[in-house]
């Protein structure tokens, strides 16, 4: 259960003022492990209640506004609702908060190629979309973070796996990939932040990582977890529908091929990085089961020896 | 039938790609006396298509921005898609063109109170959000446009509903109306420009007679339509829900509640007026229906013997 702050109706009934919205009902959300998540329903409709726990109210623009973005170029996500002083986002309880749109659908942990397609293709739209966004945010997690990471991981961590991560470090620091077409990116678009209906995308949920970087990178992101099989390999299938979907509206260009190994390489990196500092490092207090960071140790080595990237 | 302008499937298939969307259909919509209005349903959707058999492009950012405001705020209503050049509306078959969020729900011809309460309450709303609108339009249709209409029409009309017509005009200009609150309306909220779901507002449409002007006058000529009966005369049950649903939200202040006799005389004058010029003198080539005139000129009649206003 992820209701780490708990709203009284009262309360929640004098903020919704903000929105000349009054209070019908209020149901805590058990998905989601960052943020407190509750479905509104007032007079005027059915809403998503979040409280952050650990985003500052001044960090909340961004993602809310690139939120506001994409919904109104069509890029299936929720909108978020502006209150009487114009505002997205305001204190609740003791936490910046925001109200969203409802969204139909559900998460799918074993999506089917029509799925990947449709994935593939609505992050096509979304990097499109993107284009026009004026706000920048650099990626806080990326070469200097998990090198700076890593660096406080090796001693905690066996000898072998240390030598291996270290190993990807170097190998991708030798890379330059400024040439790359960058953007918008989601930057976390696992198959528990998609909403679908069937085959329809009801829509990306759980923009709070997105920031500026490279497009493919967000590609291989999501791979590198949708066309990823139970037993934790990239199901070529499935890594070909989704890269068929993108490309159908966005063509990689020659640069973009020639780094997409790489770049699958750099996304397993990042989350076995992160998964690595959950496991050796958790945050105090944090009430997150911690994710194995192995997955994502082994996808990695099963990239490095690849020759087909379904492309 | 009211599709002006015919578009073909290749036409909207190349245009479409300003939105990174991709054509499965395209049907007609019947309503609509104005514009020409088809559903488009795409792989990312569907969408309602407006070719604006009148307003001119540069005319459409106002009531586009408008809309776009409006939901973000919540209002219940169509949200106009921006394009990969950021635009709410360009050129398409020769007509300034745009595509709308698609709603649920319909128009009702005999509403009840509950119906009426709910549309009071959203139009309350929509004037509560208009506030931080930052455009503004004056209104094309105010006393000075009533008044040199009037001009025009006395020498055609019977005399004695010119006389009528100008005693009402001479009313008006006796008094000034500049101390009321203003701001956004919609000033054409008719029957035939709200769809519900039962009870639920699923949106007001139609928003391009929206402009700045005296709030009550909207509240008067969505109250002359809504409360309305079959028999031409207000309903004092509708009348009531529909001021009750309005002023929980957004209460009149003594200076509205003594005006709102002259608001409601003044926004059925505004309707006679322009039946009056329809019937007389109708637009070249126009292939709407003629509504008749002296529906309002009876409700105005009506209103100028009432004693009870329903606040």
């Amino acid at each position: 259960m992820s209701v780490f702050t708990v709203v009284t109706e009262q309360e929640l009934s004098v903020w919704l003022q903000r929105y000349n919205l009054q209070l019908v009902g209020l149901e805590g959300i058990a998905a989601g492990v960052t943020n407190t998540n509750y479905f509104v329903t007032t007079t005027h409709g059915r809403w998503v209640l979040t409280l952050f726990e650990t985003l500052k109210l001044e960090e909340l623009p961004f993602y809310l506004r690139l939120m506001s973005h994409l919904a109104q170029h069509g890029v299936a996500c929720p909108a978020p609702l502006a209150d009487q002083d114009d505002q997205l986002a305001t204190m609740l309880a003791g936490r910046p908060a925001c109200l969203v749109s409802c969204l139909s659908g559900s998460d799918v942990s074993a999506p089917n190629a029509a799925q990947c397609r449709a994935v593939g293709d609505m992050l096509a739209s979304m990097h499109r979309a993107g284009e026009t966004f004026s706000h920048k945010m650099d990626n806080p997690r990326g070469p200097h973070w998990w090198t700076q990471v890593a660096g406080q991981l090796y001693p905690l961590m066996p000898a072998a796996d240390a030598h291996s991560l270290k190993q990807e470090i170097h190998f991708q620091s030798q890379h330059r990939f400024s040439h790359l077409p960058r953007g918008v990116v989601h930057a976390d678009l696992f198959k528990d932040n998609v909403l679908l209906d069937g085959e329809r995308i009801a829509g990306f949920i759980d923009f709070y990582y997105a920031c500026n970087d490279i497009l493919i990178y967000d590609v291989a992101i999501a791979v590198n977890d949708w066309a990823r099989n139970a037993q934790g390999e990239i199901d070529a299938d499935l890594a070909r529908a989704f890269l068929q979907g993108y490309q159908a509206m966005r063509p990689f260009n020659p640069q973009e091929i020639k780094a997409w190994p790489l770049m699958l390489r750099a996304a397993a990196l990042r989350f076995w990085t992160s998964r690595l500092l959950d496991l050796y490092q958790p945050m105090p207090g944090a009430l997150t089961y911690t994710k194995d960071p192995t997955v994502f140790q082994k996808l990695l080595d099963a990239h490095r020896q690849r020759q087909d990237f379904w492309l």
